[in-house]
């Protein structure tokens, strides 16, 4: 049985992590204090770090939760009935709006400086493979003929090439245009790679 | 005839810049202090604002040289012989090894808070179009279907696609790779976005 101490740690942990949450999402990964989150969650600065290590590990688990609800996004958008270029066209979009949507807790993803020797959290690694998963699925059959490491390569190459017209498409310096038209980028350079 | 005031001022504007430039191709942009600077300029802090408006406006200047030296690498590494989807590809390998070799300075291209009101200095959009320019090209002699609007949202998407793949790739974040490995995956997404 959890102690009352445990608890209370627990809670703390919870706090935080939804005050780390709000004000992400609100101003964005590069304004967050740690004298701010204190404050939020009625602790004392010091408090912080009985329970997170520091304010990167409290990032990461605000991170943990954006991958779960972007994962079910991407996740929900199709049905599998749809043709596998369609369904990636699908998931891609479904990636778009999220990123729209939740533009800064989808940037501090990718923003949040990793640790320097390298080494990711297990359960990154593990959410992207879920993420993954499930544009692996299409890809499969759409490229029968690529081995097991050029379809690994494939995968990766197109999630980075959706997320690279996301990136770009919702910050105004490159191409700053409107979700319709990067829906449209999404899809004329989708169908032309599946257009074999 | 310039002052001795106003060579003075270029002189000083000149050192910022460089030193700005040292420090961040060395530490990256996010550790880049007025306070460090003024000491490797050998001014005041108070000085810096004479010359710049703020911090972000050197990061500006540096981008700007950066730019230069990136349009200089995409622009000679092709000959103009190569079919056009080759050309794409050799123009998007030296983005890649210019990225992997000055990737602090690269990012900061990205990565520098943009003016709030949304406008983007002429010089930006000008380096920024001319870049574009390289890819257009080859872009419509493989799609001459394409009308001028469909040109231009294809040359950011293929644009885009690539700095996606480079980005992550770069990164041990999403899909940490050797760069022969980037390479493959660029020639991968393109070479089938030209094989119609």
């Amino acid at each position: 049985m959890a102690t009352k101490a445990q608890i209370r740690r627990e809670q703390l942990r919870e706090k935080l992590v939804e005050a780390a949450e709000i004000r992400i999402d609100q101003h964005g990964l590069s304004d967050l204090r740690a004298r701010d989150l204190a404050k939020d969650a009625g602790c004392a600065l010091g408090a912080i770090y009985n329970v997170f290590e520091d304010l990167n590990a409290i990032v990461m688990a605000v991170n943990g939760r954006t991958f779960k609800r972007l994962g079910q996004a991407v996740g929900t958008s199709f049905d599998g009935s749809e043709p596998p270029m369609q369904r990636l066209i699908v998931m891609s979009t479904a990636y778009l709006h999220f990123a729209d949507k939740n533009t800064n807790l989808w940037r501090a993803l990718f923003d949040l400086q990793m640790p320097n020797d390298g080494s990711v959290p297990d359960w990154y690694r593990s959410a992207l493979k879920d993420l993954f998963s499930f544009i692996a699925e299409p890809v499969s059959e759409l490229f029968p003929e690529l081995d097991r490491v050029e379809m690994d390569l494939m995968t990766r190459a197109l999630f980075s090439s959706v997320h690279g017209i996301v990136t770009l498409g919702l910050e105004n310096r490159i191409s700053g245009v409107p979700p319709e038209q990067i829906e449209r980028m999404i899809a004329q350079v989708l169908s032309r790679i599946g257009n074999k």
